[in-house]
């Protein structure tokens, strides 16, 4: 039978030296809040329940922990900051709903990864009443250091309070505690406040555990894994680690970077097999991209869905709403938004194509505009298939281009082209022989006119 | 009473390995001269004069030095190149005017922090005559050891010269040097030249000090601080350390950086709280953002004052004497300058905006222009407040489009829009049916007979 | 007399780690195959002739390792897989020729430099009979050590097999090995499969050529030399090391890059003496840049000629065929292609020039497109010396722009403009007072209307 366990996020932080106008945990690591990413890890892990503790901006940390999420989420308020014993007890009435395990995570140490929390449960199904996860450290100076005696975890001990001996140990408290579910209220409430800041510290329970005969083991995970973030400084390293995890998995599965440090995903992209990412590319949330894509250097992608085989870039941004055909193309200084673009059709340069179906093999000249907003509404341009869109038109919204239909270059276009229809819509040409030259002496006569008002 | 302090900046390097065609210290980091970088300094750290000794360029020099510096700056001429303690004593003259301290400072090590000079000149104030800035090195191999004795310096040992013992020794010199300005003419008229390249060693200073009686001592810094440059190579890692520095006092001031290794700050960025920076920004000289402001990915900026909350880019470039106000926005592929754009405006997608003031609230459409030369002169274009400017317009300057007017799509205005009117200006269109096959027979046919003619 | 070498390249491999729809070796680095990389090094090493052995992609990568390279390239092919030993002996006709020396390549670590193996061809010119070359490992874990005695190579250990002392050892195989080009096919022949994957290997020829009496050295090289490359992080990570070294050589000889970890360079990337390039610039193959030119931030170039002290970007696409003048300049979000810009010519803003040829100081207006495509030919359109086009102008193709020929802002040019003619094709506007108020009003009855649907 499976285990059932409940984790207490602790998300309730001030965080001042992030010098922030919302919560901590609602800042973003591939484009997800802190928040998330611990319940996602937690539900990966099979957590059934979280209990979040929440204080600042509590109803928008308890959305960012719950979006997306199949584990319920019950917040729970805590109201004075008397150290993480008492914070985990403001919970008291979740855990005490019953769980075979309850473990304690941290709403900004985002990546806390499935398999170390999965790794704490089963040290749990074989016999042992708290663990603890730590981590080998390069330079252990300020953390607590895990004692460990035959193969158990005797106590954490403060850096400050360390002896000589003790400080040569590398293995240090990352602040993950997974407990008996049965005895976590009991063991909680045993926590004392009798040291020098007059706070609760969850660390004690394994002495308390102890006392108590229980059997406590500490086990080793990534350091990464538990970094915690209080400034924005450390947000960045949180989420450059992340990011190299993440670049590091598309790799692996068949996704070429030339220079996997400049290319930033989100949370839910999915890249095709053999796709190539040129450097400088950026993916917003809700990007798909299929196999055998090339992303040039220098996109911005968020909320599209790039077809099998299709070209964009460089200087691309694909917005919201953008579905791109197989084989379609959309190139340099180009912006699309809600945007059909049929297989194999090309939108190649400076243009704008919003609210706008085009269908396949249409050609959509340099500097195309879909003229689709009055000030008020927005409104839909239709380009059939085949369709050829000289360069530098305007086509005003809305307005259908039919299949095959010519439109040509410089027209500004209002009103519907048939099927294999020519629309043309330009002024004719002047053209006043000598005329450039006489302009150039009047122009010159303006800037001396200017030049001398300036010196007067 | 305060200490009075002259720095002596060694500036006349010739820097062959630069393989530049001007003097190295003219080179930029920040987009600040390095020989400013250690002025700056030097007047942080209380300097009250810099004597600059000077070759290659030295009135370029000179003034790159001074500009916007409070301190006044001496250049003295350096004719021959016979070593660091002949190139201090060029500026003999300025030392005689009677200064407390010296400090010796170089042109090419634009990383020193003001700390650090004033932690010499206080070694200078608690009695020690000459104060040495040293640094740990990793791997010490090839520096001047500093040997020290009983918490005094006794000689600056060269790696060549040094035994065994001394190469131990991580402790290295990192040449700022401070001494006692009444004792410094005659401390350095007594380094000689009898040594094997016949140059005369600011080093030695130290152990003429020692025989005399005087007190030396070294205090440590950090190695950065005395990075010197050679190449362009050195350049490019100074300049990766001051953006190193910028960035993180950027974050801990409240700034986001999701990839802060990708943002270039000039020495005169100011950002505000909570102020958003994606990957790829570009702070040109002169850049001001106020808080809450978010900088997309892949912008450019210079000379521009960016309102609270305003949204820039992606891919945006603002020049020179951009004004943005409370939530303006300027969007992807737009280029303004000389554009004083109201609350709330927005020019979102590829627009080139120049020398234009914009109005509350307006809403300036894809693709519009402001034709604003005419080859030898710029002219003004005026938009109202609440205007709405048609995609794809070309707003030929000088021309006023008043509060409330509309433009429509692709019009080409030439003359002013009175408040709340609407103007047009574009040919009527023209409709053919079934005229786009026929052009595509025809096109074809013309393609046919190129390619025949090619293969004759 | 010069000695004659060849290089047997082993480019078999099916490297199902790359998860990839091509070949292993026609991957790129610097956008050249990995295997030219390889073909490219042997060449100026001194080699005389290639013999690649091939399975996978035989033809493609036949022709890619012998493009643009003054040695012939003769493929032999490997169908079954039994290890290096056997794979080098697929060659045995090839080395039959008769060479004085024979050196194995990897097909896959293109990295190797023709130092390295001059290095090794010089132990042969000086009697070695095999050269092993190795590297020192920072940590050897895994790698086959080098164990020598009196300055000869005794054997390759693999890890595996290694005593704890020849574990210490942390001089490692590197894989390439260069022998004698008499006893090579003896050499080869001998190597038995008598191991536990029943394969032949190549480091086998040390043990046999020491039982024979020759004399086998190991020679050290940087570990970089050997990287290989089996998924795409690690092709990622070798593409970082050989950018970094073209980015290195390029400053040592007097480029400045402010950000060298953001330029990409391409193998044949030329720039000259005192170009400056910002941060993110993408070089593609076949750009060439003269001295003193500017690249600004976020540029794109690919087959380009840039002439001396031209100004690029920021922001700017140079695509195959452009050719700039002298001091001339492509601005932002300017896409450039087969066109020819004089000297002193400004194409500044938001502009499409392809298939153009632009006289000396002639100016493009932001915004402007050269109409040069009809949906199946490309038309060239000619601009001349000082000509003055508009802002917003459509220039449709074929077309000529005479010599100081001036076009109004906002035309659409079809016709040719004689030197020193004016042309404007544009419509007349009209302004209807007080429109703007009542067509807001009718649009917000569109809005009203369309809310009200969608909430029925």
């Amino acid at each position: 039978m499976a285990r059932t366990c409940l984790a207490v996020v602790l998300a309730a932080g001030d965080a001042t030296r992030m010098k922030s106008s919302k919560s901590k945990v609602l800042h973003t690591v591939g484009n997800l809040p802190l928040i998330a990413h611990v319940t996602r890890a937690a539900a990966a892990a099979g957590v059934g329940k979280v209990a979040l503790v929440v204080g600042r901006d509590a109803e928008l940390v308890t959305d960012a922990a719950g979006a997306g999420l199949d584990v319920p989420v019950t917040p729970v308020e805590q109201t004075e900051r008397k150290g993480t014993g008492h914070a985990v007890l403001m919970a008291r009435d979740v855990i005490s709903e019953g769980f075979d395990d309850v473990v304690v995570l941290y709403g900004d140490a985002p990546l806390i990864s499935p398999d170390s929390l999965t790794a704490a449960i089963d040290q749990r199904a074989q016999g042992a009443d708290v663990v603890v996860l730590g981590f080998r450290a390069a330079d252990p100076t300020g953390y607590g250091r895990l004692i460990e005696k035959d193969g158990e975890l005797v106590a954490i001990r403060e850096h400050k309070e360390a002896s000589e001996d003790e400080r040569a140990i590398d293995f240090c408290n990352g602040g993950v505690i997974t407990f008996s579910g049965p005895e976590a209220v009991s063991l909680l409430e045993a926590i004392g406040n009798a040291n020098a800041k007059g706070e609760y510290y969850l660390t004690d329970i394994v002495e308390i555990a102890r006392v108590r005969g229980l059997k406590c083991v500490a086990i080793e995970a990534p350091e990464e894994d538990m970094m915690g973030c209080n400034t924005r400084a450390e947000l960045a390293e949180i989420e450059q680690v992340w990011q190299a995890r993440a670049r590091h998995a598309a790799m692996l599965s068949g996704v070429s970077m030339i220079d996997p440090a400049s290319v930033f995903l989100s949370f839910d992209t999915q890249l095709g097999n053999d796709v190539l990412i040129e450097p400088n590319v950026w993916f917003g949330p809700g990007v798909r991209v299929g196999a055998g894509a090339v992303i040039h250097a220098f996109c911005h992608l968020e909320g599209a869905d790039v077809g099998p085989s299709a070209v964009i870039g460089p200087f691309a941004r694909l917005r919201p709403g953008t579905e791109l055909g197989e084989k379609a193309k959309v190139g340099n200084f180009c912006e699309t938004k809600k945007a059909k673009i049929g297989d194999g059709a090309k939108v190649n340069h400076l243009s704008y194509v919003g609210d706008a179906v085009i269908g396949k093999a249409a050609n959509i000249g340099a500097g195309t505009i879909t003229c689709n907003y009055d000030g008020q509404n927005k409104h839909l341009t239709e380009i059939g298939a085949g369709a050829f869109i000289g360069s530098n038109s305007s086509l005003v919204a809305p307005v259908r281009i039919g299949d095959g239909a010519f439109v040509g270059s410089g027209s500004v276009v209002t009103m519907d082209v048939p099927d294999d229809a020519l629309a043309i819509a330009r002024a004719r040409q002047e053209t006043k022989p000598g005329r450039a030259a006489r302009l150039r002496e009047k122009i010159a006569a303006i800037k001396a006119l200017k030049s001398a008002s300036r010196h007067q």
